[in-house]
């Protein structure tokens, strides 16, 4: 499986503001930025409303970005009741944007985020911003900080997409062999009974 | 305002099973039972295939039935976290389909729905299905439990919708009259200076 030039993008999901980034995967762990920025719905509007808004604003960064994958922040029952509700809303019509195009999405915690890029599962958000900053050799720290947790999400995919990968073609190559030791079983009994 | 003839669909919302059903207000608190059912998403399949296959379900009850309004359970931190994480995914793109057919949506908590049905907040399962069986006038329960509450849902809208809609009427008037109000005693202080 070849990884380079994957487009990653990475969502850090919320409705009053929900950070977009796009990045692609180059030599080894090179990591190119192609796109960031933030999607803000007002908080005094409907939920409806700022759903389609926020499920629109995505669709079209998707049609303009034609990302591979998709790499979301995974929600926690953690925080403010109501704003935990209204990021899993979010996640809804976000994840439902990237399966009407086709574009499998991952879910990693924020402390799988922090440990893929910092090494340090409970990096602050200090640490994790300049670690963004140099991977992708910015000029300057990506602003607001959902756009650089959004930009961390997508480079987390894109150094442990390929382990999941192997990963995942490591089990269905074992699956196949567990289904050839069945048959070869089967097989067996059927030649004994018929002895 | 006229409710007689409304349609209201009621969601029981739930990604393993999300209770729909459709009923029209009659004269008075009479409710006219219209349709009633339970789409199901596969618990093994991918978070995104089952929300959509979700959003097409419930896409194609609204086109079919055409609902005024949509009466939805309000989703509570309680319960097993994942449950309740998938049930608010689920609600995000149940309230974006209604959002883009213009239907407004009205979130009730389970409490108010059982208050406004059996006049008990605390009424249990059995209660409130043989209340929502007596009023709709049908001949045995629905089943199963989730379109009884996707019905519950339905009536307790048909039931509080007017006095909802009364509400911000008044409000609408009081804002008016205070309007009216703040202009009078601008005018009044600049007659007061120009004296």
């Amino acid at each position: 499986m070849n990884f380079e030039g994957m487009r990653v993008m990475g969502i850090d999901p919320g409705l009053t503001r929900c950070g977009l980034s796009v990045v692609q995967a180059g030599r080894g762990r090179a990591v190119l930025p192609v796109a960031v920025g933030v999607v803000r719905t007002p908080s005094g509007a409907e939920l409806g409303e700022r759903l389609h808004r926020l499920f629109e604003a995505v669709s079209e960064w998707m049609d303009d970005y034609r990302p591979d994958v998709v790499g979301i922040e995974r929600v926690f029952e953690r925080g403010e009741v109501s704003t935990v509700m209204y990021t899993a809303h979010a996640v809804g019509v976000l994840v439902l944007a990237a399966e009407q195009r086709g574009i499998p999405v991952h879910h990693y915690t924020p402390s799988e985020v922090k440990k893929a890029i910092s090494g340090n599962g409970r990096a602050d958000k200090k640490q994790m911003t300049s670690m963004v900053t140099r991977i992708l050799g910015l000029s300057e720290a990506p602003k607001p900080a959902d756009a650089a947790d959004a930009l961390a999400l997508a480079i987390c995919h894109c150094w442990r997409g390929p382990a999941l990968a192997r990963a995942a073609e490591a089990q269905e190559r074992a699956a196949a062999k567990q289904k050839e030791w069945e048959a070869l079983a089967t097989q067996r009994r059927r030649a004994a009974s018929n002895n």
